[in-house]
This record gives structure tokens, C-alpha cells and sequence, in this order.
């Protein structure tokens, strides 16, 4: 296991089911299904292809079994699963084979289901982001008025409360929602454009396929994007936004937790196998560790914005590597954040 | 020289005087001085400082002769050039001396700087992006006709026209123009927060005093942000955006360029020492090195969001030596862009 | 399925089982067994522990049924597996128990461990590099004396062979062989420190110890490194440069294939779903893409540097993200690097 | 001014003069000339051009006054400096133009300079790095037996000494040093391949050239590296090891200042604007700063790599914008580690 977040015990600490969740192999087959069943009833509904094909290849296109070491074996010779993947539906589908993937190409499939994932995305994190927020907002009810030692650079500076320092904290969060909100029309696009962005096959009933396409799936009806990766590199950058703010929370706290320092007790923290009296600031330090994780991904998604020509397959497979990472990790922080949070037993001095 | 952007030659290449000139000494001594004046005067109104000493402080303020040199040496021992700005300030403003820099800290000055050199900035890109968008419409109109082959994956596809592959130039243009616009709240804000960002040494007038100095400095007023890097990350990520789009339109005409291919004719090029018939792609190839050089910086600048406690030095200087390179290398990026469209003669085939 | 090595189907583009195998639970856990089967039978040939404890606890610890579930709990609290799993080796080695991780702590055991993995890779990767040179000296045997024009800034330059250009790919992998073979001393070091790195525990039988576990385990004795990560970072580096010298290859052969070049011709290459026609070349793109992944990458290493005091968790675990990850990258380029030489039909003009 | 290092102010802090003098314009148009000289004498030597015109170029090449705006304005068009050099240079040598620049290219020229630029920056940093290990030493002397709390996960762990802690920052010094010297076999080599790499317009002479040359230069002579960007990056890996080295003695620094751990007492530090009480480690946070610029940068050297065919300007370029400043940084971070023990006057306790 390669993936700190699949790995058998790492996992315990780096993982997050319900993130993990919107990226797994079930989810994006599903949402590659679901395009190619609308396009299947858009194609008739523009009478590209004749009455009853573009329905009956949509059921097939959502029940179909679907071999998925064929579409291993695909996306290792294509460089991507979609090819295999038509394949073996349009097999299925029989007469009605013209009714299935017409006029699009793998981009399009691969591209719509991101739309998809970060629409999800998007709603998990906003919530997440809200939840810590109350959180917080407890805390400054509940510990707010407690003395505190305001540091600068490393030094003791001025008295402050622990309200001061928990506005801090919870200034970002609030951006970072309205933030994510303001990427989801870059974000939540169909992308549909055929062999070369053109939507050729189409002739005149691109639009209306487009937009009945878009309207199936609830995304936002545009031009193509194929190779304006713009949105992306947008989201991938509030993603590293969020776990920056959250990586100050957690080096916050993991200096607050010092001893001689004592502005916060935590009630647990991870044990030592040498030292069994230690209490580490485990979840501080991972808030850390994830923050300069997607600080140095960021960096690859936005160079492949450099998207050659009509589709580059290098700068597109980079963030097929990068973006569910950076994903998982955002929403991992948040959750541990909270739990760092439930762990705080006292801030500052009553 | 350290600096490809100020060096005697390179500079020839990689410089851009607009942008280096939001940069220069001049103009941050400029915004120090216009945040410390419009603090004299507003601590006068508040009435924290005597009736006209406030105008006299700023009048000093505003003109008094500064030992750069002093700055320099008082940036070596303390880290930042403000506290011997204000030693040389209040050793000139003489009696007026309590109305220089009171309630107010170094990164009060330089974040409001900051903010004032980067609204500029804004608008010095917003131009040059609407002036490119501009020269691209115009070659649509001139070549948008054209035949072109079509290519993803490095591989002929499909026939287009030249206007497709100029629509896919131009789209993230006006997007970009769109989200410099939708950054303004978050960049262009007055920082006043006093030693731990609490305003303390304003007691009640501190709403006031803020009020004052963002008007007189025509910044946004709000709470402070001396911790919260969120919006200048988000502005280095719109500069990368940027230039990552500059860059695929680089890496495509440097594409189009190769013998073989033709699908653009450059009016010139660069010499070579050894091959004098030749005409290199020089501003095409300059796009993609500006593009992953923001790449890589902007991963820096994400780092920075790590920024403990109130203040965080460490945190702090990275973006005073990240930031400045990757404005220049935007703007650069951007009249290299149009002196690239400049050199197109002829796109796709008639 | 976040991981693109370990996915149903991008697993089957981007996976390397054997570099993968290195990384596994299990080989993870053998490593760890291995140290602290070492480590008792060290103790007992100390006097640290009766005589025949460490044979008995080595031969429990290196048998004993281990609870994945519990390891992925503990981790989750503790922020690493160890303390789980020397509780539950204790709680096996009953009388023993004393002969169970004395003297050790967490990080010796996981960067033992490492400093196993990595000397497993290291083979592996000299292996593959020196294949490779192979293959491409067979290609320069058979097509070397093909015409071929020189391309410098992506303009025709003066004609070259087919051997010059592949004499420029062949010749960094030599040095990587080297690279790595010169970085053993640095990477295959055992780490025994104690909790704070001084083996307080082990009094004056520290060296006799360290000798011991370092003979079994055929690594380095030497001072300990849990602080200093410049062997890690110099590995990683490593391994970049391994991917960029193979992402000039993928760029080259990209290039080569473009129709119109015409440089190289591939037996076989992708298919697209909308264009059965074309040839993508995808394994050169994968080359350039797996480049760009682990040069970003590195990056996050180079940060781990920054370990603070005796240990430092948030560093640490960073390193945990990222290792890895780049490990596979590496393998996998070599492979497909492999597979692309032979998918080439024929290089320049005959 | 766009570079902290040249600042007017800022480079009070980050500049370093010794190490800013290796990438002077001076230092490199010296190094320049001396190659073009050395050709100049080669050629004469090989018989490639007549006797006496070598000397007779070489004496003009060293001497002729050089239009710097010309280099500028040929930088501009060229997209390097040596285009116009070369055309200046021959004017002046009017008959005995032919041995200028003969047989080379621009790449030969700045490659090659670059190795001697290197050269002398490996001598200044080992330097610097024995007299830090100097000083680092005779810190063990008169403090080590202090008594210090070992702290891990940022947590007091088990008493150590400071020679304990001493001894972690000194250990990856040598190891620098001995790693520059492993490199100067990879960094100090001649360029000389010509327009695409293989010395084609030398005929025979190409070996007795290279070798002449090399040796004048005191370079190493061998293959050409011109698409081989190996050596150049494995050298900035270098750098980033060395500040991220001092970056741990930094944060260690800035952690052991705070009040309320007291393990260190600097004579002097920064001052703050607001607060004239404090004592900032200006140095210490430099320190931390330094290393995560070069973390970030080395990454960008790592993506110029993928240097296609027999040149890229692309990603040449790049190297042309980080190089210098890592080097630097790198250097600055040794002065301020020495300048940072000095400000040492107590650690642990007596």
C-alpha cells in the first residue's frame, strides 16, 4: 500500500471514508454512467439517433456489468479507462451501440464525472468548514475571556484572550465556504466537446445537447474546457487555502501545548513507546504535516495548466495523481481539526 | 545581479518596468509614509494625540529625508525596516514625535503596503489581460478561418479552424480579469492591528482610527488579517492561473512553430550564435518558463500559510521573497504574450 | 480508491506491483519484526536481558499473529503503529516482555525499516536503469546511423544521428546508477536512539548493541539520523532525477511521433474513444507526467528538513505522504520507459 | 528592486555580497570571455585557424569593451546574451574574427560558465560550512555539558545535554561538504558540443579542443551535458540540504527562545516597532525562511529536467531564474547561522 490513506494502519490516522467515498472506482464509474446515459437520451431526444435507442442504451448504459481488469487492461494500453469502457458497453448495447458515447470523447466522460465529484465535494467540505466554525464558536463562548500570552515571532508579546486567538482561527473559515461556493460554476461544468473540443459530431444539436446533457446531471451548461484547466487549479487552491488555515490551528496549538508554555491542556494525545507518560499533540502535528502536503501539490496542478494543443495526456494524467489526494487530505484536516478541537480541555488562563 | 528581472542583460528579457516600478523601493517607502501620515491624522481626529500635532507629524511624515542605508542596517538587526523608519521619523517629527506610528506595528505598514502595491497590480493586469484578449479577438477576425489540424495528445486528430484554437487562448482571459476583480476584497485591505492585532493601544477609537486610514488610503476596512494569508495565497494563485494560461498558448505556438508542422509563421524569432538562419520561438518558449516558475513559487507562497501564533517572521518573509517575483513574471508574462501575437504573420492555412 | 498505483484501472497504467511490493503492509511489518527480533536478541548477548529471553522474544515477535485492526486504532491515537504493536508483542511475549523493544523507541523501528525498503529499492532501480541503458545501446546497435535532424528550441537545427540523440538519453542513467550506489552509505544506515536519540537505556552496551542489530540486519552502524533527514531528501532527489532524465525521453518520443516529424514510428500506442484511428503516444506522455509528479514531490521532502528538536512528528509524517509515492513513480517510469523502447519500430531516416 | 537579495533595505537581511559576487554581471561576462578566449587559443592550437589569429582573437575577447545594452537588447530578441557578445566581439577582431566563437554555440559559452560560477561557490560553502561546524564545536566545548530537556513531538521528553542537541545540527554539516566535493565531478565540467551537441564544425579536433579548453579553464573535460541536466540539479538538491539543515538549528533556535523554555539566551535580536521590550530571533526565522525558499525552488530546477531534444529554452531558462538564488540563499543561510551562534550566551542549563 502506497497511499497513506487506503494503507491497512496508517489509514487509522490519514484516512477519511466518507472523502474517499466520492473518488472510489464506485463513484466514478457511476458518474461515468451517468453521463453517458444522458448523452444516450440526448442523442434521441435530438433525434441523432431513432426513437427508443438513445432509452434502451441508457438502461443498458446503467446496469451494464462492467469488467473492471478489461478496463485495467484499457486505461494501461489508452492511457485512460473510457475507451475499453464504451467498449464493453457498446457490446452490451447491440442495436442500439450508436446510441452510446456518439459525439463525445473519453475527456468528456472523465472530465463531467470531476464536475460531479467536486459538486460533492464542495457540499461535504462547506459543512465540515461550518461545523468547526460552531466548534470554535463554543469555544470562544466557553473559554473566550481566558488570558493569553499573545506571541510574535516566537516571542511573548502582549496579554491577549483566547477569544483573540480563536478569531484567528476561525477568520478563514468563513472565506474558505464563501470561496468554494464562489468556484462552483468554474468547477461544476459538463464538459462536452467531442474528438477535438468542437462538439463536431453534433452538427447543429450541440447546444441542445449540451444543455439537456448539463440539465440531467445538474452541472452548469457552457463552453468547453478541455483544456482550460483554470477551474481546477482554482479548487486545487482553496483546497490548499483550507488546510493552510487549519495547519496554523494545528501549529498553534502544538506550540501552545508545550510544557513551560501551557496555554492548552489537551485531555489525550498520542502515546510513546518509549515514554508512556507522553501525551504527543498527535492531530496539532497532522494538521501540520497535511497543510504543507497540499502546499507542495498545489504546485503540480498548476503546472499542468500548461495543456497543450487540443488535450495534453501528460498535463491531464498529473492531476488525475495529484487532485483526490489533495482532496482526501483537505477533508481529513477538517475532520481532525474537530477532533483536535474535542480534545482541547482548557485554553488560556480563567 | 541575482534577479533575472533586474539584470543588465536578462533584464532585457525578463524584465517589465511597469510591474518593477508597484516594486521599487520608491514606491514602498511611498505607501509606508502615506499609511503612517493618514495614522497621524486619524490619531488627531480621534483626539489620541493633540489638536495639529497629527497634521504636523504627517506633514513630516510625508516629506522628511530617509537614510535608506539606515534602513538597511536597521533591517539587518530587527528583520524589517520599520522600527528605524519610525527611530527616524519620530527623531524629525521632534514634538510631534507621539502621533509617528502610535498603536500601530511593523506589519501594520508593510501588509497595508502590500495591499496598496498589489491594487495597482490588479489593475496593471486587468488591462493587459483585456489587451490581449483584445489582439487575439483581432486575429480571430484576421486568420479565425484558417484550416488546422486539430491535435491531442500530441497526435493529428481532427480538422479545425484557427478561431477554435484562439477561443481556447481567449477563454480563461476573462476569467482571470474576473476573479483579479473578485480578489479585490480580500487583497486590498487596510491592516491595523497594534502589536498582537488586538488594537489595543486604540481602546475605543480603534473602529474609528481603521475607518480613517482606509478611506484616506481608499482600502477596505474590516478586521485585521495579520495572520490570515488566505487572500494574498489566493492572489498568488490568481498570478499562476494567469501565467499558466500564457504558458499553453507558449507551449502551442512553439508547437505550431516546428518545421514540419507550420501551423504558425513567426515574423521573427531569436538568432543563434552558431545558426544564424535560424529563428527560435524565444517569446513562445519564455510563456512556458514564466508558467512553471509561478508553478513552482506559488507552492511557496501556500507554505506561508503556516503562520503561527500573531505574528510569524519565518512565515512572513517568505512572501516578501516569493510575491514580488511572481507579479513581475505575470505582467511579463503578459506583454510577452502580445509581443508573441505581434510576431504572428500567418495561423493555419488559408 | 485515491491512489492512482493501487486503482481498479489507473492502477493498470500507473502501478508497478514490485516497487509496490517493497512499500507493502507486509513487507512493512517484516522489517519491523526484523528490527525487533534484532533488537532482543541483542539485549540477551548484552546481559540487558536473561540469557535466552531474546532468543524467545525474537522468535515471538517474529511469529506472532499481529491485529492490522488494532495497529490502525493505535495509529490513529498515537500518530504511528509502534506503541500498538509492542503492546500486542508484549502481551504475547508474556515472561519475555522485558526483551521487547527496550531500549528502542517508535522512529528506530520505522526508519530501520525504511532504511530496509530503501536498499531493496536501491537494487531494484540499478537494475532497471542499467536494462534500460541495454536496451537503448540495442537500439543504438541497430538504428544508431539513421539520419536524424537536430532540434534546438523546438527549431530544426543541423543534422544529427540517431545515436547522438539516444547517447543524450543514455547517459544520465550511468550516473544514476552510481547516484544511488553512493547514497547507500547514507540511506541504509540503522536508527537506534532511544526516546531522545542517545540510547540512554542501553548505558554503556549502546555501541555493542547498535553493531549487532546493524550486522543482522546487513545495514550501517553509524550515529544516529532520526533528526537529520539529508539522506531521505538526498534519496528523493534521487529519484527525481531519475524521472526527469526519463521525462526527457517521454518529451523526445512525443515529439519524434507528431505527425509531420515523423522522427520515430510506435508499433502500438492509445486509442481514443472518439478517434479509433489514432495512435496516441501514451507512454511517453506518462513519462513526462510521472517527471513533473515527482519533481513536485520532492519539493515536500526538501521541507521535511526543517525536523525539529529531538523528533519531530509534523516533519516526519510528511515524509510518510510522500516517500512512497515517489518510490513507485520512479519504478514505474523505468518500466515504461521499457515498454516505450519497445514499441519503437524505427528512429530517424535509414 | 524585485529580489531581497539586492534590496535597498531588504538586503540588509537576506544579501550576501560574497556569494552575489559569483553571479555578477562582471564575474560573468569574465567567465564568458575566458571561454571564448580559451576557443580562440584552442582553435589556433588545432590548426583550425591560422597562427597568430587565435592569440590575437583571445587578446580582443579578453580586453574589448562590451556594449551591455547591446547584451540587453540582444537578450531581448535572442533570448540569451551570446548572439550579441559574439557579434560584438567579432567586430572588434576584425581579421581574426573567425577564431571567435568558432565550432561553438551560445550553450557552450553560459554552460560553461556556469561551471566555473559553480566552482567557486562550492569553495565558499564549504568554507562557510567548516567554519559553522568550527564554531558549532566550540559551542560543545564551553556549553555541551548543560543540561537540556530533549523534547519530542514538541513535547518534553528525557533530559539530554547540549552537546546532545549540538551534535544534530553539527552532523549533516561534513556531510555537506563532503557531498559538494562528490559533486564537483558533475558541475565543473566544460561545455562544448556546438550547435546541436556534437562538435560537428571541429571535424577531427574536437577532443584536442575540448581537452585544451578544459584544461585552461581548470574544468573537467568529457561528454557534452547540454540536454543532461543532471549535475546542475543534483547541485541545487545540495543547497536545499544545507539550508534545510540550518533551518532545523533555526526552528530549533526560535523554539529554545521562548519564554517559558528558556533554553537559550541570545545577546541581541530584533526589535519590534510596537513592543521596544522584545528581543525577536530575527536570525533564527531567517533561517526557517531560507529553507522553505529553497524546498520550494528546488522543485522548479527538478521540472527543468525535461530539457526536449538538443536544447530547450524552456527549460533552460528556468534554471536561469532559480539558480542563482538558491545560491545565495544558501549562502546567506551559512553567514546567519554563524552571525546566530554568535549571538548565543547561554544554552541549557549549567
Amino acid at each position: 500500500m502506497i497511499s497513506v490513506f487506503e494503507h491497512p494502519w496508517l489509514g487509522g490516522l490519514f484516512g477519511d471514508d466518507e472523502a474517499a467515498a466520492l473518488w472510489s472506482p464506485e463513484a466514478q464509474l457511476d458518474h461515468f454512467r451517468a453521463f453517458e446515459a444522458a448523452l444516450a437520451r440526448a442523442l434521441e431526444q435530438s433525434g441523432l439517433v431513432p426513437s427508443g435507442h438513445g432509452a434502451a442504451a441508457a438502461s443498458v448504459i446503467e446496469t451494464a456489468d462492467i469488467d473492471l481488469q478489461g478496463l485495467a487492461r484499457g486505461t494501461g494500453t489508452d492511457g485512460l479507462p473510457i475507451p475499453n469502457l464504451v467498449k464493453q458497453l457498446r457490446a452490451v448495447a447491440g442495436d442500439y451501440r450508436a446510441a452510446v458515447h456518439t459525439g463525445a470523447t473519453s475527456q468528456d466522460v472523465m472530465d463531467t464525472a470531476l464536475s460531479l465529484t467536486l459538486k460533492t465535494l464542495t457540499d461535504l467540505l462547506q459543512l465540515r468548514l461550518k461545523e468547526l466554525d460552531a466548534t470554535l464558536g463554543g469555544l470562544t463562548q466557553t473559554q473566550g475571556t481566558n488570558a493569553l500570552m499573545g506571541r510574535t515571532r516566537m516571542q511573548a508579546a502582549l496579554p491577549i484572550t483566547v477569544a483573540d486567538r480563536l478569531a484567528s482561527w476561525r477568520q478563514p473559515l468563513a472565506s474558505h465556504v464563501a470561496a468554494l461556493e464562489g468556484l462552483r460554476p468554474q468547477v461544476e461544468r459538463l464538459q462536452l466537446g467531442g474528438a477535438v473540443g468542437t462538439r463536431g459530431d453534433f452538427g447543429e444539436a450541440g447546444p441542445q445537447i449540451a444543455a439537456q446533457i448539463a440539465k440531467e446531471l445538474t452541472l452548469i451548461d457552457g463552453p468547453v474546457w478541455h483544456t482550460d484547466r483554470s477551474g481546477v487549479a482554482a479548487y486545487a487552491g482553496c483546497l490548499s487555502l483550507i488546510t493552510g488555515s487549519l495547519g496554523k490551528i494545528g501549529q498553534d496549538v502544538a506550540l501552545m501545548a508545550q510544557q513551560g508554555i501551557d496555554d492548552v491542556t489537551l485531555t489525550v494525545g498520542g502515546g510513546s513507546s518509549a515514554m508512556p507518560h507522553k501525551s504527543n499533540p498527535v492531530l496539532a502535528e497532522l494538521l501540520m504535516t497535511l497543510a504543507r502536503f497540499n502546499a507542495t501539490q498545489l504546485s503540480g496542478v498548476h503546472h499542468a495548466l500548461v495543456h497543450e494543443q487540443e488535450r495534453s495526456g501528460a498535463a491531464w494524467m498529473l492531476e488525475w495523481m495529484i487532485l483526490p489526494q489533495m482532496s482526501v487530505t483537505t477533508a481529513r484536516a477538517l475532520t481532525a481539526s474537530q477532533a483536535l478541537c474535542a480534545q482541547i480541555r482548557a485554553v488560556g488562563k480563567a
